[in-house]
């Protein structure tokens, strides 16, 4: 099917919004009104422009309380029009968007509406226009798809059909059953968007929180299931108001956009895309460093051995049970300390898995990095988080591992046993695209996500796991763009022994994030503790959280440039992250912060 | 009345919200348990650094789900509670805030929940605490301050009473006429937040919305005259959740906390502040700027003429008509280009004026300059803009033109009137306090705020005035911090003829904005103009809107720095700044400063 969206869905002016539109691979885009008044170019710089850049302009978007009005204001509203028809013969729009009237002259007259409506459709007629008559969902006298379509049918105009949007069916909770009542060929333009479930006035929830389909809590797909099965056959069209996208940079929300779309025709059956290949484990971890001796100390306070180092590149690989963590101090390295910058999956089917990642619109990565290299298959997260998929032929090595030769030494052996978690801090406000990458390209289930309160903002977490808990990424958003030394990734191990594991690295001349007593008298307060279990966790700053399913006992390292480690132990079935005591752990690094200056 | 915070209404570590309270004039803190367990010191380290500050611990905030459970999980509150009145005892702090259960737990029990609500009071008064009880909005069973009362009657405990928060009570439309049916001696704690009208999930409004008194919709001053009706003689406190709050500078905050407070005292008649003096003109408008070349070129094409410089320092006058501009180049000026520094505000009374700001915590700055100079009254708004007080003995030269000598050459004669209005950019998310700046610093009037589409970002513009439209300000603030080269200030001139004005403009060398050919024809579809009329406008870069009062045409400079200035008429009593032209004026600037560089 052929895709559209709408320029207000983007940032920029109108030619950065087109040249994003036609980047991601759109079809067609909706011009908004207001995006071609206030450009310098002409209707026809404009035709030519799109054009050039293969977009047909699908909608034109200017007509707003048209219908139901008295005969003088109808006149004078059929002369705007006319000027409107002849400026889309200048651009070659072939379809006019009309919503329901919002005006207070509006009256609560079918009849007079579908003759307007109908006078209306004779004058686009004259220009080759064909008019899409939409239900706001706060219209004033007609609110909902049904409605909008009845007089559409009671008009029986040739040019005049409607205009289907998801999120005016969606909100206001009408039945998307009824579309297949309408014919297919009378269904002039399909308008999608999703939102979160908000309670709140609907015209501020459609003004301010739209997003993708996919990012938020409609069944989009199913809407579009019923629009298919009229026999529609125009495009699937994005229009998304939404504050964060009007300032973004156009090309990736485009690209965001477009990659909604096709998990959304993949769904409903119309994109065949390869399949989702699910990752079955971590392979490892890479930090990339410009100094690698502050991450060399913390990983040998943790227990780790450099087992292995790069044939042809300045990386070592450090390991313990199955945690494997490259430390990278390669050219390609940025000055502003240590950063999480790759991640490698174990994957049935690392091509198959790249070939999705790469039908979806993820960055391909070169398949190797030095001819020498092994080939392998790697994409870019919407982060810039490198994503490679590894052979997943444990306990054999894996085949990246050909790359690196031994030192001779075996992996350490102080009580890790692999990685539990990873977390990610994303790009300001880009949270509901992360999370839907993850799911659709990876194949990852999505948690709900929390609040947590950082005593500088709030942030936002999300984690993405596989189904057995072997895969576990944490996204995490802040309130505002902030200062990410202390917002920082960070790699989490686990153990079946966090207290003996915490030991070792404070013995081993480790340093643990300092955690406030108070902290403790509160765990006294909400827990029942063992003789000195509760003076064991506040000797080593080991944070306590208990769910319905088990226990959660974990601690953390100092950071490192902006990273830093957290030791896990999960018992007894815990889900979660700890999420009740990061704010706790976000104090205690602002505090660290605070004292060093780092 | 004693004035009080809650410490989670404020940003940073539990010292720095400290600091801020104390240095912006509170008597006392709630201190929500979440900044307690953040932090290093110990409850006692807290005790002495309040005593300190002159800060008494007013509230101390650690109990949820406590009351209407089974006797079980109610031996495990109680055990969890006994540990924090023993921080209390530790702390210093007397009173702690039961809110209204949340608990899937909670049954729907009255008699359950006073009679175990009375033992919890019981075991508080071994510590010498007492219970505040609180209905939350959204509680369990218990939602509505009178059925929390009706609980606190019934345990009729010397230890328990009720809190009441104006947020819970407002936010679901309860009335407060029913507070005066509580003895003021059980309002044990009364905590005061606002909050915008928004139709939305109570919760998330709560959580996320919430703001100082006067900047939102709630009548908290009515229900303040409800409570001090019983006779309650304790703090007025805020609890503000506010995701804007949680990470701005707790410093200027807690001042705009504090001044909300002075204002209600004031409105409910227990602060006997200074009374408004509301500015009757504009009398200068000040530009900082490290070279004058560029400015002196714009006023010179805007028919301005150096009337006078100041004796002591590098200060010009530019004077036609009413309007006046002092270019200052002097020393404190900033390397970023020229900017609207300040604004001369004509006063009845100018010591009044200045005194009633400073009694509003508004920054008082030096009466003079230099020596030599006039006094001045004058105080620093929230954005930094200095505002003078200025004598209004129009048309006689007010007491600052005493410190300038003229240059021998007359104010400008191209059509100038004067000042219509002066446009300041906020800091981002600094908005509603800056409204609640002018509104109760200055007594100008706010009206409703607008969303303006800037291709880049949304933003919001709200104009404050007074009666006769002689002061108008217009603060705008962007969606998110953004390059303000473009969100710049400008100054709106008035003229009664803006094609002269403007003719004259272009032929005097002056650069007027380019707008686009698009806005005509959309001009020319919406209204109907004498001949010629569009062609003028769109031969001169002139903006059209039409209200019900009247006409506005404007067209704008280019950019200088950070500052532009716009030429407007206004005819038949239009009331409005063009907003329906900004989206189109801002997506001009951003072309211009795309070809420019600059």
């Amino acid at each position: 099917m052929r895709t559209s969206i709408a320029t207000v869905s983007l940032s920029g002016s109108l030619t950065e919004k087109l040249d994003a539109a036609a980047r991601a691979g759109f079809d067609g885009v909706e011009i908004f009104e207001n995006d071609l008044l206030a450009s310098p170019l002409t209707p026809e710089d404009v035709r030519v422009r799109c054009a050039d850049l293969g977009l047909r302009i699908d909608l034109y978007q200017p007509m707003r309380d048209i219908e139901a009005v008295p005969e003088a204001e109808f006149a004078r509203n059929l002369r705007r029009a006319r000027h409107k028809f002849e400026l889309m013969r200048r651009l070659g729009a072939a379809t006019v968007l009309v919503c329901s009237s919002v005006s207070p002259q509006a009256v609560d007259d079918d009849a007079l509406a579908a003759e307007q409506l109908s006078r209306l459709a004779d004058a686009a007629r004259e220009s080759g226009v064909r008019v899409a008559y939409e239900a706001l969902a706060w219209g004033r006298h007609v609110s909902t798809y049904d409605h909008a379509w009845r007089i559409v049918e009671a008009a029986g105009h040739p040019a005049l059909g409607t205009c289907l949007d998801s999120f005016h069916i969606l909100s206001r909770g009408s039945d998307p059953q009824g579309i297949e009542d309408i014919p297919g060929e009378k269904i002039f333009f399909l308008q999608l968007a999703d939102a979160p479930l908000l309670a709140m006035d609907v015209l501020q929830w459609s003004r301010h929180y739209r997003c993708f389909p996919g990012q938020g809590g409609f069944d989009v797909a199913g809407l579009v299931r019923h629009v298919l099965a009229t026999g529609y056959d125009g495009p699937l069209s994005l229009e998304v108001f939404n504050d964060v996208f009007r300032q973004s940079e156009a090309g990736p929300t485009a690209v965001d956009a477009r990659r909604s779309l096709l998990l959304l025709q993949e769904e409903v059956g119309k994109a065949p895309l390869p399949g989702p290949v699910l990752p079955t484990g971590v392979a490892f971890a890479e930090l990339v460093t410009p100094d690698a001796e502050p991450l060399a100390a913390l990983l040998g306070a943790l227990g780790f051995t450099r087992t292995a180092r790069h044939r042809g590149k300045p990386v070592g690989l450090w390991e313990q049970g199955d945690a494997r963590i490259l430390v990278n101090t390669g050219p390609a390295v940025r000055r502003d300390g240590a950063r999480l910058a790759a991640i490698g999956l174990e994957s049935p089917d690392p091509a198959a898995a790249a070939r999705r990642a790469e039908a979806l619109l993820a960055p391909v990565l070169p398949r190797r990095r030095a001819p020498e290299d092994a080939p392998l298959d790697a994409v870019a997260a919407p982060d810039g988080t490198e994503l490679f998929f590894c052979a997943g032929d444990r306990p054999e090595r894996p085949g990246w591992r050909a790359d690196f030769e031994d030192t001779g030494r075996p992996p350490g052996q102080a009580g890790i046993r692999g990685i539990d978690h990873l977390a990610l801090t994303q790009p300001w406000h880009h949270f509901d695209e992360a999370a839907l990458f993850h799911r659709g390209v990876l194949g990852l289930h999505a948690q709900e996500s929390v609040d947590v309160a950082d005593p500088y903002g709030l942030m936002r977490s999300r984690a993405v796991t596989n189904a057995d808990g072997s895969v576990r990424i944490a996204l995490t958003v802040g309130a505002a763009p902030t200062d990410d030394t202390v917002h920082a990734q960070h790699i989490a191990l686990a153990t079946d022994d966090v207290v003996a594991a915490a030991r070792r690295f404070r013995d081993a001349g480790g340093s643990p994030l300092p955690v406030p007593a108070n902290y403790y008298d509160d765990l006294a307060a909400r827990f029942e503790f063992a003789d000195g279990e509760l003076e064991t966790y506040r000797d080593l700053g080991i944070l306590y959280d208990r769910d319905a399913h088990g226990v959660f006992r974990h601690c953390y390292t100092r950071t490192v440039g902006r990273v830093f480690f957290e030791l896990v132990q999960r018992d007894g079935g815990y889900r979660g992250y700890g999420a009740v005591n990061a704010p706790v752990r976000l104090a205690a690094q602002h505090a660290v912060r605070a004292l060093t200056g780092g």
